[in-house]
């Protein structure tokens, strides 16, 4: 896991941040005194512009404006403005992501309006692909894809080395997570997008960790449908708005069964029939939340002004120093680090297998360095090149060192599971 | 429409006013300087007990707590909490109402749900009944199941006075709306409810124009769902979740599509297999968002603390002072009230058909007084006794007498549709 045998020096820490060009984003965010945030796959901090954005939505818009927000303000577009804006992340076209819903409604109409295509031309084609250990919400969605949508459809789900041989003439559609919620192995996108498009399937891509994150370019995969979290990497706030995308080439045929009155061609025409509306926003279905949409559009706004090189230069360098800082203690105190070795074979978080994963994790937080704990028994731990130094790593592997060598996590205060997430 | 034929003069309103017990509460809302604001069927207005409720979640929520907030600040169990307290609103018990998703999500949930209880018993009823004219996306909504939800599935939509006779042993769902969005028309909830269940149907009741505006029980209709809007009467900000209610006695039976992580029984389990939670939260599917969600909790603790008996008479004398002031306007100048007369058979809004309904809107807006215009020529005004005042009915009035008498509404800005709500 090392990075050319990198000795991290504090000096030379210490010059990455002197020289770091992203070094001027780091006060924009508002993230308290003696924390060290490695957590923003999982809840993106708060920047000064998103508290400043929300202070003119609460005050000036919904407070002064009232209805008339809806157009005065932009409320009305937002949701095909930021897909917009979402789309020179991930490598989309203007006019083919729409903000929206949580992550796990758009699965759901993104499978189900796959389902829908190939149910047209092939009813034959029953079989959804996904993997073993893919986030549950996913399998979870499938499950109800699978019980409620039209037509016969079976669900096979594979272990990871499985996927490419699995998928065949009976596959109507492949859903995957582009970045591994625990591992933070990247799938090869353009690889098996066009291994299942050779084999007559769909394919719809979670990029719920690696939007804001890893490189992305849907168009040169040909992706068919994606989806995608506004709170995590994007730093949108909790519970931010979803994404969804669809192929321009698919716009003409596709339908989803969450026909609300934003999908509709005049969702104020007041009409009692169904006309779908063209392009992406027949993927839209009620009323987005302004609010929580809001901080989301200034956090993308924030997300944009980074070169995306400096970006994924300082994400794969933050990486290696905190992995190659941690290995002489993972050897001395048995943390298994689970994560693919090479810093561009991996998302922006990489995560470790310790028996005391839950316990360790209470222990680091308490402490100010924060990561999360998923089960059974892993610690994540989430690199963010705009808010992060590359001193934090040090100062982070100097703080869990700690707690690894006094065994502090052992304390009865940290054996208590009372936290959720 | 008078009652009792009263005289409303101002020293009259002035009376009222000074002897409202709901008072107190109009110095809660901001509402802007000179602005009578009657739209409250739309948007409600910012209260200062949410502002401040959402300055703490964006500063010291989000911003301190960061990832924490999910334990710390109780966002984990946001929709759970507000959903006991939408239950004492709607007279549900608690655990029967979860917040989330948008209306129109909700509502394809829950039609879902009642249909595969229905198939599971009786598979032959396969017809859902709606009324004409109902909120679009409720239709639209309607479309999205009969195309994509397994089993044999047929919609008939029926004018309001048929609705009654078209229920029958081929029925599986009725799907309604409480008040109606236009008129302001109540439909009697216990009679169709009972109806239904003669028929051996079942029914949906949406809630969205009547939560926090008339009187509701959902319990003692013996109602099987609902859903409802937290943006409109409660108050709850552009955009605020959703709800949806459940009975009890369905719970153990109740599936749903949309089976994201936290309908899940351990949403932090991460486990592949999907194992339905118990209860109203198997309604839930993905992350809420917090920060919308958030305003809406306040706005509705706030209407709790108001007398429901106080509620109801401020709101019914609000709108007979109105219309009854309106009345001689109606006939001068060829305005139609399209409202059941009686308060006592009307939500919280009334509707004037009125061939150039839009261009007036426009100018009453500008002038202060804000309803709003509903394709094709309807406008809408709504009552909303937390914040309006008595006297406020006289002054809106005379400035729409003002308009009218003058033709403001004929000037060339009024003649451009520019505003899509």
């Amino acid at each position: 896991m090392k990075m050319e045998n990198q000795d991290w020096t504090s000096e030379k820490l210490a010059a990455l941040d002197a020289n770091d060009p992203l070094g001027i984003f780091r006060d924009r965010f508002l993230i308290p005194e003696g924390t060290i945030y490695m957590n923003g796959n999982s809840l993106g901090p708060l920047s000064t512009d998103a508290r400043n954005r929300l202070h003119t939505v609460i005050d000036r818009e919904w407070g002064q404006e009232l209805i008339k927000g809806w157009n005065t303000a932009g409320w009305y577009d937002i949701t095909r403005r930021v897909g917009d804006k979402l789309a020179k992340i991930v490598g989309a076209d203007e006019g083919e992501i729409v903000l929206c819903d949580s992550t796990s409604v758009n699965l759901f109409k993104a499978v189900a309006a796959a389902l829908h295509i190939q149910n047209s031309k092939d009813p034959k084609r029953t079989k959804i692909i996904s993997e073993a250990g893919n986030f549950p919400t996913d399998l979870y969605i499938l499950d109800g894809v699978k019980n409620f949508v039209r037509g016969d459809v079976q669900v096979n789900i594979c272990d990871r080395s499985e996927i490419f041989n699995a998928i065949n003439d009976e596959t109507a559609v492949v859903v995957l997570t582009h970045v591994h919620y625990v591992t933070g192995e990247i799938f090869p996108m353009e690889e098996l997008t066009e291994h299942a498009h050779k084999n007559g399937a769909l394919i719809v891509w979670d990029l719920s960790h690696s939007v804001g994150a890893v490189e992305t370019d849907l168009n040169l995969a040909q992706a068919d449908f994606a989806v995608g979290c506004g709170y995590k990497h994007l730093n949108g706030g909790p519970g931010a708005p979803a994404f969804i995308y669809a192929a321009k080439r698919h716009h003409k045929e596709m339908m989803q069964p969450l026909s609300g009155w934003f999908s509709h061609k005049a969702p104020f025409g007041f009409t009692d029939e169904f006309e779908p509306t063209d392009g992406v926003s027949r993927m839209l279905c009620g009323t987005t939340p302004i609010l929580s949409a809001s901080a989301l559009e200034t956090a993308v706004d924030l997300f944009l002004e980074a070169e995306p090189q400096n970006l994924k230069e300082k994400r794969q360098t933050l990486s290696a120093i905190f992995c190659d800082l941690m290995m002489p203690l993972c050897s001395k105190h048995g943390l298994t680090f689970i994560s693919p070795t090479k810093p561009s074979e991996r998302g922006a978080h990489v995560s470790y297998q310790f028996d005391q994963g839950y316990e360790l994790m209470q222990a680091m937080i308490d402490r100010g360095v924060f990561g999360d704990f998923r089960a059974p028994d892993f610690i994540r731990i989430g690199f963010s090149p705009l808010f992060q130094s590359y001193c934090d790593m040090q100062k982070a592997v100097d703080i869990i060192a700690n707690i690894l060598e006094n065994r502090i996590y052992e304390q009865p205060k940290y054996q208590v599971k009372n936290a959720v997430t």
